[in-house]
């Protein structure tokens, strides 16, 4: 069930783009609600710093969510991402016309998701990656699993190996 | 103590709704509370794809709460759950009128409850679901318990196992 | 470090009040601050049962809080806890003046604490629990750790340790 | 990759000041977001009192953020923190501005980090922190790793160990 996954060197320096999910990838894919306040997310700082350190090594971020949350629109405010479409459950479509508007490959995309609807999205690019939090049918999928779980700096894992990997001749 | 329970497909297949208690089952069991804002609750968006994948493939969905929650009503309401029922401490005869009321027998409804409350209901339905956060003494009466906890993909747990045991004939 | 602890049935039937600090007892011990809102805190349902339970089985639930919070005012109201004292550091002193005026014997009073300011009042009472999450040199002082920790259960564990001996004669 | 780290008794002896970063030191370095209402995050109250304890001992304690939020300035001022700096990820040039300022030496500093931006400020101060969930490559610049993770006890842990050893001769 856990055998070592390993990307080779040569496909992490050709990622150009970080795209994502963003329940269960920025946060552990849970909401709060209550009366009187939208719905609250739980973001990770440590996710926060990683995204700011590969814009300024020339890398965008794709944030594409399922469902449609003023949350998400507000921490996408805070960290200058890119591109961040919502209510799109056709993950593999959105990322596919951002792309093509873009002018991205698919073998220079890295995408991180944890739910079924994100599998078509996984096999689509060049590197599909999952968290330990995911459904253990869409982890089949990933060519890669982070470390540390959506929300508690598995963003960051990937940053930081997108970014050991352009430092590394 | 811990047995592996198992559930025969054929009762999987007869199941045509599912119910739940909500605290400790679509959350972790607490809620948020302070001034000036009504409590608050964590959901899963694991469960709610997972409630929404069962919806379309014709099985309602039932909430039975011990208490009376405004966060549980705007939650039900995103997820365009069928019945909510609050304040019902006595789970069991909740789940019988609305099972009179609906013509479901009870070999078709799986029950999910992780407290004292919930014992008379999970027995008295076809499948009675409990979590591995749950009372030990609520485990006992249960025919089988989630690998998630409740609040983190518990319900969409019994959502895959119904629709698993549906495909498969 | 973990020999059993085992407090005698005497000694659980004498209980005829249930004493508690309240953060890192009721909650995990965090509170949640920001602008425009007064701090929240995080209870568990599985708590607010067990203290029902025993309300009605006649034993009345008091909370000593070294700090003040209207999180805990608001909780305290619809668990309708008949004792608060809050902004009492000196939580033996406080309880003695609750007991004398009550008129409850120490012997008679379960306390659970789980910071340094709570060892004096888990010695002086009848039994003094302490919380898995409690600082390790308040552990030594108490007579039973419960197994849920703090804000997850810990007071429901002594409810259902109470009532159990109750029942036993 | 978990040699046991000893801190000498005299060097814990010389700190006469408590410096750290706030998000994953005083949190488990997560904010929450959402429409209505700022950034919230969550403190510990062990941590509270550990701050607390210190200031009566008369060692002050400086926050130095990378980020700017509302959150840290409304828990500060709680804890009547003497000096707090926001918005300077060049943490150790703060640090040192401060120190001069008033009068600190390096070896009198104890300053707790957990990610890359605080590994400077760590090597430069007498004893440099972390946590449990610290970047792995931040703990290979700390000369302890507290027990309790960031917003769960690990200020406290320190706040306890320079105690400790004040205690003793």
């Amino acid at each position: 069930m856990s055998l070592p996954m390993i990307v080779s060197h040569h496909r992490w320096q050709q990622i150009r783009v970080l795209a994502m999910d963003v329940d269960g990838i920025l946060t552990d894919g849970t909401i709060q609600v209550g009366e009187n306040l939208g719905e609250r997310k739980t973001f990770s700082v440590l996710d926060g710093l990683g995204m700011a350190m590969i814009r300024e090594a020339g890398i965008p971020t794709a944030w594409v969510s399922g469902r449609h949350s003023s949350a998400t629109i507000q921490r996408a405010g805070e960290l200058v991402i890119s591109h961040v479409l919502q209510d799109r459950k056709d993950k593999k479509e959105a990322l596919q016309e951002l792309a093509r508007q873009e002018g991205w490959k698919p073998e220079e995309i890295c995408y991180l998701g944890d739910d079924i609807i994100d599998i078509p999205a996984l096999e689509w690019v060049g590197i599909g990656v999952s968290v330990p939090n995911a459904l253990p049918e869409v982890k089949l999928h990933a060519d890669w699993i982070t470390d540390r779980p959506g929300g508690a700096g598995a963003v960051r894992d990937v940053c930081n190996r997108i970014l050991a990997n352009r430092r590394q001749k």
